[in-house]
């Protein structure tokens, strides 16, 4: 049982933390388990408006893979995937549009005003703030795009005039049509392009492991001149190559830092943020920030 | 053919109407055959550019039932209505919230983006913008709402930060569950809250007719207090009366004038603000406004 | 031992009183225990800091008698009170405004910048703030004001620059003279000109207490209206008086509540503000505010 | 005869104009039929209106020698011209300063005030706008002045208070006395000084022509660079070589491009900046402005 | 000789009238001899420009009779008065509109510029500053106007943005046509419409004497109630009947007070304003302002 | 006997030297008889008060040695120097703290305010304004300072709000001390942090003088390069050569000029700002400011 005197003392101690980052962005890669879980999204954008309320602006940028998927079955549409992206058609982009940027997005907007915050909810499309072009690779992957410009104009808009800005992840190409973005990717472009002091991409694992099967050998803090190594290593291995490769261009295009962080246990935004030790894998530039070093 | 000083003559004749609304706000209530053919959607888009660029705050409302039909379709879902209003229940209300704030609203967004304009893309949830309750009645409607309160503050700052807002019209109920709500009525709320100059529903028709079958017997004036005669008269009748009932709403509720305009014909918002004429059938108030009486 | 899931659950549920006095004044009387001994010192410039960087606006108050008397000591001059107040002949009031304006209130100053805070040190004299007139009585009490005005532009805009003021209760008089001031009235005054949300007056108590012998008798909520009747049965007794006096005033003056606060439990600030219980005792209107009603 | 909705779809057509002019500005040097003619002025008058509503900054400077023709005449004084210029003795500035900033610059400002516009008269006197000194040349031409400096603060001043400038070519001279400057040529400085669009130069002439008997001769764009072969062709000449003078000045300090326009022609400004051909005759920078090139 | 000493204790014993009159707004009627002769005229400029050093707000306005009647010579057109009033006809008020908004009007701003101020002339017309109508009486006067309002906006610009402005009392009628307009009843009426502090009317008497013929005998102090008693004791008379009606206009407008003072004595105004004694006649309203009572 | 005339004239010839410093910084350095006499005290607050008023920004720096000494003496304390400084051990630094910062500058700040002024009294504490080192030399001096850095904002935020900062030269250590610093050094330091066109430093003697004991001697004007040759000269000699440290430090550092200046004068302060020839000895730098070469 902690007592009333003992919350007070753990609130105190937030205060260098707070004072750290106030006045500061960070960027919230929200999805996974940490929004699935009602419990969960509780948890994480009642943090988010924390944050706010503690002079820190916060930016959420969210996808949302299984709602998707839900839709394309209710339509009997089949999901495909080739070289782990969607292939995404043009009757898919719709539904990827109207599930994230039409029910996600609005749906997270609806819980944190319940919640007492002021959230508005945007897609790339708005504002022009995310411009794309087609991705290219091995295969063809129809409306999938690579974000060619962020505008930030319309989050600092948002943010001045006091509303917390979340944003789904839909683009808007150079040929006027709708493109599936990758969130991770998303959320690393805006992070960069608002000089924010943090990126936090929110997953379903504990950070990077040195042994995937043991969360006891979470690797706490990673130089970006380590990244290479450990990939060729195989620590870094499948779905994280990509997260850290999103926190890589985030680092060395300005962030502070990036975190790859354990959506699954409740409020990790505010461990993570208000402890000496942080919570998950740390991202930085060890020429950059000699506070990491 | 037109030679290029007739051009400017016409463009110089406009600008006494672009005096008179200088710097007033104008909220199209937009739906119908002017947001389904493509022709027609540029026009009206183009229009409200236009409108912007001469200082004139536009609003930009819209619904979006034939998006809503198809949607249902798509997913095996049949539309029901009830007292002429369509019967939403969970998994409906979802699909209107996609179809509107994920699908007609970001594609319009999109569109007046690409012809130049600044647009963003709201629903009633955002910002608290629209809170309603469960619309009550002789039936049960399921998750169809009433607006209990217009909370203007997000489309101001849109505004001043140089946006033009598109609103789709869902609301967020009282237990925060989103609501399916009438695009006319919130046209005609957000109107009044906003002071607004005119507010202009595009619609399928002339405007009311004396004869609903011949379009040479246009009513171009009615006063507030004609409209209970006219309806026991008859000529005011089917969908007429609650589109009337918003016009009267707005109107009584501080609105400069209201406008039952033709979404069927290119650039009618134009005739119908630059012209003396105009082009529907407008709604004042004879006591407040004395130009009209 | 608390864990660090367990500390930030702890902060998450800090939200809704965060959200409850965000942008609002919080006025603390600061003096007693609560000032000498150095961890309750750090205790409140802390809690102050904390509150700042939340977005609560705070502006604190302070006496200092025992540093008065040392100086008096240290000057070989003796302290003599007169109906319980410090006889203030010329000596004295400059011993007063010395000790109080440059040493107590440019050492508060120093330790919340120290502890990473924006504060700036005033009196009553600058720019006006506190305007007095000799204190009448049964006795001649010689320079002891009673405020006549409180002039709060230099705190608005020391707030509104981002400091943090801090405020020493020497005013001046209608003669030009520096007047010593009693603390708690100070604060009452300004907490009542600020339009403040809370005054809270640290003291060496745990708050009224049914029997003055048994903290577990602490009456946690006071109306206005029960003030009376309380000091006729004798509960609010000796130096409750004037303090219960100072909250009346306070509140009926358009403060929201005041509170008797323990300045000898180390962050009593936050857990009075940010549990439901609070922590001392309570002054309310019961007409005013039907919250605590 | 043209129709609402033709008139509808002009309007429309104006659009991408607007746009690429919206938030910039055009100096407007007004003279000529364009001054005499009663038509005539309102035309550019209402032209320049139309233009401060689209968001287009317009600043109109005048010359006015009919009017000082007259008055000389008035007053029995003889006017004189050395190498082209008037010459100015000391009664002659007087006549020259009062019939430009007392009859035509007011007279201009009542009108435009009268079609509803919002417009000031300023000369270069006023706030320091024209600094000169005497001009120098083969002969001695009095109170002639040559522009060494402009203070533009009073324009934007004007233009951010939401006026409409109109600048009578009066200049204040190192000496303090005034002078009388050529107006073509601080149309240009302006316009170079506050880093225009545009600047218009409206004369009695259809633009350069080829042959100077033939409007179908008319040369629509000249490059910087061509300027010194085509004089020594002999195709620019005789009042044309100053004129292109000023527009290469303006457009080598910096103005978009520069046009000699047909101040005889009904609303010539709206069909050179809203049609893609243009009317009268384009001088540019082919290095500075790719889009012309 | 004065002594350096001396001139520095005469600097600061002007602290309390600078201190009385900073941030209000002083209009001056500026005519007769203080505008022509060269010293008086520096003196008067001289003065003004210190005032708004000083933090007050000075608006200069001004007639000219006297270059009129010159430029009428000029032109072989006789001056005709009737009751008093300058016949205007056609002609006539171009070459009034020329003499004060062209030749008056600019050149005073051209000696303020030289002096270091920052001036802007301006007249009537601009901005619609003075509206009137044709004044109507026993006989036609042509285009001699009656104010019937006054649009203080562009002067309040004008200040805000740092320039003292200077105004030529020419006004334009509800016919689009200029008009001449008596200046004290201009600067009466501007005084009012800015709410001043005090309006100053130069003239080229020591003020309201007694005895007309001698000096020593100035009534330093009118009371409104008593002008009636001292017009109908012929005390206040000829030319002095209009000016104490602009006084009691003024006042009653709620003008801090105003004064007849004496434009042949060298920095009349800053004796006026920076001594106890005052220099003129000053009128002021017994009950609205009790500091004369 | 000075006539209202003339007096009216001196204000009037001091019309050049505001515009000269008109919306520049004043630092004056307030010490010695200066500060003791009350007449010359009440001349030194209504000259700072005047040139706030004339749009001068005035701060106003001040030490108090012989209310340090006092205070010293009343406690039984004896003062201490070393090398010329007070030594300062703990005890001593309190009595300083207390002297300054609660008596001198507060009592400086009533006066101010009494006569009409709006000042706020500060101390180097006050939002990290001055902050030092301990000073190191020959030998220990206790809690002596030496400045590392002066934070303005603190100064430039009470001057946009309209006050008149007085700074009490007390610092804050790196050790979180209060600390003793010599108040020409902090007057020095803080005109270089704000860019001040003027650096005044207040002295009990006429300026540098050629023969100590001949104020006919004064040197009106060094040259930052002759001040060394001046002291190796011996002209120099004595406190002087640590004020011309000062003010060489200042200018080196972009001050405009600085100037030694008789505090025992009355108004010397205007006298010096005020008139062509000064009145104490002014130290520029003769490459930066040709004005005084």
């Amino acid at each position: 049982m902690i007592t009333h005197e003992q919350r007070a003392q753990i609130l105190s101690e937030a205060l260098p933390y707070i004072q750290k980052f106030y006045g500061k962005t960070v960027v919230v890669k929200y999805g996974g388990a940490a929004m699935i879980s009602e419990i969960m999204q509780t948890s994480v954008l009642r943090d988010c408006i924390l944050l706010t309320l503690c002079g820190i602006n916060v930016v959420l940028v969210h996808g949302g893979g299984p709602e998707i998927n839900e839709m394309m079955k209710k339509m009997g549409k089949e999901s495909r995937f080739i070289d782990g992206l969607r292939y995404t058609d043009e009757e898919t982009v719709d539904i990827v549009q109207m599930s994230l940027a039409g029910k996600v997005n609005k749906d997270l907007v609806a819980k944190i005003n319940i919640e007492g915050g002021h959230a508005i909810g945007l897609c790339g499309i708005d504002a022009g703030l995310l411009m794309c072009k087609k991705l290219t690779g091995k295969n063809d992957y129809g409306f999938v795009g690579k974000i060619t410009s962020v505008n930030c104009k319309i989050l600092n808009d948002a943010i001045s005039s006091g509303y917390l800005p979340v944003v789904a992840t839909v683009a808007c190409g150079e040929d006027g049509h709708s493109y599936n973005i990758n969130a991770d990717s998303a959320a690393a472009k805006i992070a960069s392009s608002l000089g924010a002091e943090k990126l936090l991409l929110l997953t379903d694992i504990r950070g990077v492991l040195r042994n995937k099967n043991d969360e006891n050998t979470l690797i706490p803090r990673i130089k970006l001149s380590d990244i290479d190594r450990l990939t060729s290593e195989g620590i870094i291995q499948g779905g994280m190559i990509p997260k850290l490769e999103c926190c890589r261009t985030a680092v060395a295009e300005g962030v502070g830092s990036a975190v790859i962080l354990d959506g699954r246990t409740e409020h990790s935004i505010l461990i993570e943020l208000f402890s000496d030790g942080g919570y998950g894998t740390l991202v930085f530039d060890d020429k950059g920030r000699p506070e990491y070093a």
